[in-house]
This record gives structure tokens, C-alpha cells and sequence, in this order.
């Protein structure tokens, strides 16, 4: 399924005043030269083996078909640069090379050429070079999300070879691990190390939802990010920055939108989410919890607000939502998945962030309208949504039963405490065909377990789920993972898939959230 | 037939004084900047039809899959720009383009990833370039010998189009016709046009053999060049500086390449071929008839020279050149074709300049020595390389026939005046298997029919050669061109031919040699 939108009719509406604001919280980017830890052999099914030894490089002569693998060890977001000489007779033609960049080693032996996926092959790391003249210091000039870098010689010619001198990559990010308090407990160091690199890798010019790919800020993605940064990284400007400029790029109605662009210019897209729209409010709600700026605050309440008053001319005369067949809301990349209950229970879920918020701000009679409202959206889910015999929540017309209802209802608080966890097991122990694929989904179930107290249930899922991709070998965490079929891809072919992706790096806030609610202290991670 | 040298032990000599002198003569190149006159589409086999009208270009919206061919109508070697936007919603993934550029419209169409030829696929003029953010002005840095472009989008996304606003080339060439009087025969004109511009587009900061391939100086091509464009262009500076890198870069024992580098240093290749290196003699002594810079003839002398000294050498007791099954001397790219007796004729051509140029430097002695070397090489040809029987030159143990050796034989002045127009008829009248592929080749054949008094035999005959590749369409004239064979290539496959090639430009030089003898007058080509 081709999950796209498009709005060409589509006006937008400016405030100024916001974008010039984020354009000022704009951080330096912290650079770090990396070179390469090893060379690596990728066999047929994607698994890594020792290649040749890494001193040894510039003595090997490369001529064509040969190739290379380097391993940089670590997920790396930057720029390349390779010092590339010839060997044996003059260079009597242009070298030809295909340069390969991989966050997981299996990219490297997935053909580009055969993608037929429905995003575009555009985001393969993958180019083609001519050199006409060697010796040369190539720098690449986009940047690369990866830890292996395949260098094939498609040709140099009968008379001679190509030497890889050195190759470095000036990593970048916004922030660096220095001074990030590890988790306590030392069996969970690396998921909590995996989370926040994947995190870091994230955070460049703004959040992105991924350095490989879309490298874009998306709201769904953002308020993850958020709430794992205020419990490591800190960079409360970068998040501030995010929530201005979506507060200030809007459509003509004052939706925001689900991304936006930076490059050229800063633009919103055309895309509206549902969800991600009303995940404004939770963002900003957040954002005021762990900074208490106020004046930020009182900047976007209105735009936020805005969202609510959009969200309701969803909802029918019974206070039930009304999905409909589009891509209208996220929720996860379940194929076939009903979001109309999830859809519900988020409206309900940013009602409860309003209504807090407008409480900061004074706004008493606003927030008791609000309270209001969400009793009949409450009251309205538990009548037409849930379903007595099954015991758990349907959605749409088919009365679908999926994971997603179950969690965002539980989320949203229209079952609580030990019926919420009664409600949570009951799902565990069905294990619906509608599942959970993304990171983004799983971490809402986890906080889901969490805020019902099953603790030890959220940690043994972290370890099953997360940890699954660590038996991978994952130094981020991916966009996509289903324990059933790991190489599950929404978009065709799982070539495109990002294996570093913003909404999976969740574990470190997940533990410093249990860890904290059980009042132990984190030590040093340096 | 891979017809590589390669020698990693040969040690170079470098007279630096020479060197110094032809980075002096680098002249300055003239630009041009050329937009595209058309759009055309390139049928299966090749040929071109009109396409979309041009000023349609930037209203084009181009998706996955589409691709628009623009035509430059003339041959062009420069470095291109190129002014792209996007359409539709905010360019969500990187656009990846893939730019190929064809001399001829048939490169387009033939597919580089089936590209198995012996020498390098990285002369396929093509390009696959990601553009992370549009809009932009992509200027390439390679530089392009062509007249097409394609333009074929791999992939955007469902969301946005690529626009191709303007394509321009900057081309660039060390001259310009402007104030070259073209050939009296307006029947010729055509022939002159093509030739002319096959020259101008190979004179660059050196006097390429092609520009799109080898873009490299080699002697057998200079030799034709530098005859041509003293008919025309008059830029002996350009010689100078091409005989001063030839004779200051030579291999240890003085023997002179028969091509060499200008990047990423000035150095000698590893390749020398028997007629190329006895080649400098001729082209030493054609360049002083052309400019009467005593100078240069009297510094170039000495390795000039040593050519004969050297390739005296091959010679056995009875003044016959030993041949070898090495790539030893080329003469053509005729496969199978036996060089010995061409290599014997090309031995007494270059005598015959290096007597004359002994003369010219007072050394009497040793022009009556190699006058009487001459006499023995020539009695020797008759002797063993005459078959009396066939009234042709034979050549080899195998007692080869060919086009060839006659030629040279000719051109040597073994056999003269109307013996020498007799054989020359007589070997067309035979027209033999080893016949002459290239334009190289078939330059000889010409020169020595107007040699022997041909001159309506010649002319005929270009119209045929040279007009062969008229009749299909050349811009400029090819390196390879087998009447029999349009589509022969040596190299295993014509997608790597240059069809622009300096040993092709001759009839330039051909028309304007045969309107001298009959003494008529050029008119102005502007």
C-alpha cells in the first residue's frame, strides 16, 4: 500500500514570528572524525565475517570486480571522504567505482537495481563515481547513515589497479554522550547504549525520524524523541526549536501538518495526520513539564489548541470518530490495521494534555469544557467501541480487534488500573492477528504496561522486542521490526527500510521512567 | 584482441628544460556556452525523430521512469549545467537521475551494464547523481564530448516531478573557426565542416586523440592533427608544446612514448609502439616545414633522432625489421593484420624525414649515411617483401596480403610514381581481406593516392570513407568506420568508440593539399 498525501490545493499559513524564533535556536552541529575499525566479508544472507586485516588496505590493489568492505563498528551519521591512488601503469581510463553504504550489512547485498518498493530507490545509499584522475582526496558531498561501506571497482582498466589509501567520515550530530547518565541496571546497559545512539544519530539540524531515511522532522517521531531526550541528552532548545517551527508552518485552517521540510526552505508538508496533528499538544505538554518555559507555552497554546477544534469535526453526533479509507492516521505500519479506535483514544489521550495545559495558562473554563468532552468521548468509546463478550475494543465497521485499540484506550486512560492491565494480558494472551510491527507501536504498549504497573512485563517485552534486534547484531534501532518476520518492510522491499530510526529509541526513556519510579539513581555511562 | 603494454619495471627520463618549455605553450581555452536546440526521441536502432518542442522543457513534469533527450545539434566538448526543480508537493526523497551523453544518438540506447569490452566501461559517458534537495543548479565536473543527453529520472517519489529548467554547456576548445577559409568545392564542404570540427573539439590544452576517449596526447595522432591544422587553424604553439612533452618524457634509453599523460602529472606511458616512436622524426619535420622554428628542431634533434637508433635495432642482418606477436607497432586496428612490411615502409618514411632534417642542421655526414641506410632497407623490401608473383608487398612468415603494406610501401617511396599508382590500384582491385578499419588507415591509403598523381581516385574515395559516416549523420568523424561494418568496434563492444577522433580530421588537411596542387583558392567558411 502506497501510503501518500497530496494536497497541490493545499494553502499555507506562515507565522514568522515562530520560524524566525526556531531559526535562532539552530545548534552547532559536533563533529568527529572516524575511521574505519576493520574490513568485513558479507556473505548471502547479510551476515558480517573478518575480512582482511585493516593495515593492510593500502596494499591491496584493486582492480575490477574486486571490492571491499569497511566496518566503521558503529552506526555513523556524516560525511565521507576517501583518499583514493592508482597502482601499476598510468591511469589510462576514468576508474569506476560504486560506493555502498549500509546501516546493516544485508543493504549491501540487496540489489538496487531490482527495488521495486513504492518510496523511492533515490533512498538507497548507493553512488556510482567516475574518477578521471587519481591520486585524489574524493569527498562525498551528501551525508550517509551507515556502519559498512562497500567500495566495488565496477572498472579501472587492463594497465591499473586502485589503492584505498584512507577513508574517514566526519560524524555529526547535535549532541554527544559525554556527561549522559547510563541506566542502573547493567543488564540493560545495551539496549540503553543502542537506544541513545540511536537517538544522537537523530538529532542533527532538527529531530529527524531518520538519518538515512526520510532525515525529515515528523510529529509522531518528535514526541518520542522529546521524552527520551529530556531523561538523557537534554537539548531542550532543539526540541523548542521543532515545536515552533510546526507551530509556525501550518496549513491556511491552522492544521500542522505531520513533517516538514528545512532544505531548501523551512516548509510544511502536505501531509496530515490525525494523530500526529493532535500529538502537538502532548509534545508541547511535555516540553513545558521537563523545561517549565512558560512563554513557550503561551506562544503555541493557540496552535495547539487548533488542533483539538480540527480533530473534533471528525467525530460524529455519538462523540465517535469517523476514519475513513485514506491515509489519515498513522498509529503504526500494521498492514490492514482499523484506526479508528486508536484514533479515539488519542483524541481523548491530547484531550488530557489540554486540559492540563489550560490549566497552566488559567484557562479554567476552557479546561472544564474540555473535561467535559472527554466524558462523552469516554463514555461513547466504552459504549460503542468495546466489546462485552470479547472483552477488549473494536474498531471500524468489522469490528477489528488489534493490539493498537487495546494500548491507546489504556493510554488515554479509558480503562484503568487493574482493568487496564486485566485489559493488556487479555490482548497478550489472544495475540490478535493485528499486531504491533513498528518500535513506535511496541513502545506505546510498553508504556502502556507501565502505566498499568506491569513492570516486569515491560522489561521482559523491552528485552523480547528491542533485544530482539540486538541478537541482530543492531547498533540503532530500525524503523520496522516484527519478531515474526524481521525482514517485514512497508514500502516493498526492505532495502529503503531506516535501521536507525528516531521512534526506536525509546528503551532509554522506558528504563529511566521504571528506574525512577522504583527511586534508584543512574550511574555514569563515561 | 586486449592490445595493452604495460611495463612496471621501465624507468623514465625527464628533460626538464623541455618540460618547462611546453608548460610555457599551454594555452588558454576558448569558451562557448551552447544550450540544446531540440528535442528529439532515439528509436531501438538508434536513429533520432523530432520530439517535444524545446520551450515545452520546463513544463515537462518528470517522474519515475520518464526521460526527455536533449539535442545539441552539434558536437560539443564541455562541462554542462544543469537548472532543476521540483513539482507537485515538497520533495520528499532524493531525486536520482541518471545523465547520458552520446556523440552519436545509438550510445544512448546501448545499455553499459552489459558493457563487457576490454577497455574500461568507465568511459561510458554516464552519469547516476542523487539530488538531496531541489531546486538546483547541478554543475557537473566532468567534462562531456557530445551532442545528446538523456535525461532519465530512476526515481522521485509519488509526491513530487523533476522540471528541467535550462541545460547548458560550456564548451570549451583551444580554437575556433572563425577566420578558417574553408575548401573551394562547395561539394566538399560538408566533408570540411565535420572534419574541421573533429579537429577543434580534439584541441584542448594538448591535442587530444578523442575527447571522449583517450582525451590523451597520443604521436599517431598528432602526426594527422598537427598536418591538419597547419592547413587551418595555424596553432603551432600547440605542436611545440606536444613535441617538447614528447621529447622531455621518454623512457630511460630515450625512446619516446607513444602516448602521454598531462594529469594528474606530465609522464610518459608505458606503451611504445615501433611506428609511433619513428613517428616524432615526421612530425618534428613537418612542423618545421609548417612554422621554420629552427629552435625547436635543433633542441627536438637529438631525441628525434634516437628514435631511428633504436629502432634500428629491430632490424636483422639483411636490413629486415623483425616483427613480434606483441602489441609492437600499430599501423591499424585491422584485426590479424601482419605489421612487418609497414613497419619496414614506415622505417624508410621516417628516414626520409630524418635526412631531410639532418640537412637542414648542416649534418651532411650523417644524412649520406642514413641516405645510404635507406638504400639497403629499400633493396631489402624489394628483395624479401616484393612477391613478384602477386605484384604486391607481402608481409610476415605467413606471407600476409594487405592494404597496408602497400600503402606504406608507397608513402615510403619504395615503389614511386605510376609503379607506385599501379599497385595501388592494383591492391583495390584485389581488395583483400586485410583490408583498413580505421580513419587512420584509411588517410594513408589517400595521401598515397594523391602521392602517386591519383587525385580523382582519392577524392572519390573520401566521398565514400569519409562520406559514409556523413550519410549517418556524423557531427564529426569516428575512430573506427569499417564501410562493411558501420557497428565494428576493436574494443568488443562501439559503446566505448569515440566518435570524435583526431586521426579522422584529415580531409581537411586532404582537400586543401589537393586544391594546392591545382592551385585554387580558398574561400572564407564564415
Amino acid at each position: 500500500m502506497a501510503a501518500v498525501s497530496i494536497d497541490l490545493e493545499m494553502k499555507r499559513f506562515t507565522n514568522e514570528a515562530f520560524v524566525e524564533k526556531a531559526k535562532k535556536l539552530e545548534g552547532k552541529l559536533i563533529e568527529n572524525l572516524v575511521k574505519p575499525a576493520g574490513i568485513v566479508t558479507v556473505d548471502e544472507k547479510g551476515k558480517i565475517h573478518p575480512g582482511a586485516k585493516l593495515e593492510d588496505l593500502p596494499g591491496m590493489l584493486l582492480k575490477k570486480g574486486d571490492s571491499v568492505v569497511l566496518d566503521f563498528e558503529d552506526h555513523q551519521v556524516g560525511y565521507v571522504s576517501l583518499k583514493l591512488k592508482s597502482a601499476g601503469s598510468p591511469q589510462d581510463a576514468p576508474a569506476y567505482l560504486r560506493l555502498k553504504f549500509g546501516e546493516i550489512a544485508k543493504e549491501l547485498i540487496e540489489k538496487s537495481e531490482e527495488y521495486n518498493g513504492w518510496i523511492s530507490r533515490g533512498w538507497i545509499q548507493e553512488e556510482y563515481i567516475h574518477i578521471d584522475v587519481l591520486p585524489v582526496c574524493l569527498k562525498l558531498p551528501r551525508r550517509y547513515a551507515f556502519r559498512f561501506l562497500e567500495i566495488y571497482v565496477v572498472d579501472t582498466s587492463l594497465k591499473y589497479q586502485v589503492v584505498v589509501e584512507e577513508v574517514v567520515c566526519r560524524a555529526v550530530s547535535a549532541v554527544s554522550k559525554e556527561g549522559v547518565a547510563c541506566v542502573a541496571d547493567p543488564r540493560m546497559s545495551q539496549l540503553d547504549k543502542v537506544s541513545l545512539r540511536t537517538l544522537q544519530n537523530c538529532m542533527q539540524s532538527v529531530f529527524e525520524d531518520g538519518p538515512k531515511r526520510d532525515r525529515r522532522l515528523w510529529l509522531g517521531d518528535l514526541r518520542l524523541q522529546a521524552l527520551t531526550n529530556y531523561e538523557t541528552f537534554k537539548n531542550y532548545d532543539m526540541v523548542k526549536r521543532c515545536l515552533y517551527l510546526f507551530g509556525g508552518l501550518t496549513r491556511d485552517d491552522g492544521a500542522i501538518g505531520a513533517c516538514l521540510f528545512t532544505e531548501p526552505e523551512y516548509i510544511v508538508d502536505d501531509t496530515f495526520l490525525f494523530d500526529y496533528s493532535l500529538f502537538f499538544i502532548s509534545t508541547l505538554k511535555d516540553y513545558y513539564e521537563a523545561s517549565k518555559d512558560l512563554e513557550t507555552l503561551k506562544d503555541l497554546w493557540q496552535p495547539a489548541y487548533r488542533q483539538i477544534e480540527l480533530a473534533r469535526e471528525r467525530f460524529n453526533d455519538n462523540y465517535i470518530i469517523e476514519g475513513s479509507d485514506t491515509f489519515w492516521c498513522f498509529v503504526d505500519w500494521k498492514k490492514g490495521l482499523d484506526k479508528q479506535a486508536s484514533a479515539q483514544a488519542i483524541y481523548i489521550y491530547t484531550l488530557n494534555a489540554a486540559i492540563e495545559l489550560a490549566k497552566i495558562l488559567g484557562k479554567e473554563e476552557l479546561a472544564k469544557q474540555l473535561q467535559e468532552e472527554k466524558g462523552y468521548c469516554i463514555s461513547a468509546a466504552l459504549k460503542y467501541l468495546w466489546d462485552e463478550k470479547l472483552h477488549v475494543f473494536i474498531s471500524g465497521a468489522k469490528r477489528q480487534v488489534s493490539y493498537a485499540s487495546q494500548v491507546w484506550m489504556v493510554l488515554a486512560g479509558v480503562k484503568k488500573d487493574q482493568e487496564a492491565g486485566a485489559l493488556l494480558k487479555h490482548i497478550t494472551e489472544i495475540n490478535p492477528d493485528m499486531g504491533m510491527v513498528t518500535p513506535y507501536m511496541n513502545h506505546h504498549y510498553v508504556e502502556a504496561l507501565i502505566l498499568c504497573g506491569e513492570k516486569k512485563m515491560a522489561v521482559d517485552y523491552m528485552k523480547y522486542y528491542w533485544g530482539g534486534m540486538l541478537s541482530y547484531g543492531a547498533d540503532t534501532f530500525w524503523e520496522l521490526y516484527n519478531p515474526e518476520n524481521p525482514e517485514e518492510s512497508p514500502y516493498g522491499s526492505s532495502a529503503v527500510n531506516s535501521y536507525c530510526h528516531a521512534w526506536s529509541c525509546t528503551p532509554a526513556y522506558l528504563l529511566r521512567k521504571l528506574e525512577k519510579e522504583e527511586k534508584t539513581n543512574g550511574i555514569s555511562c563515561n
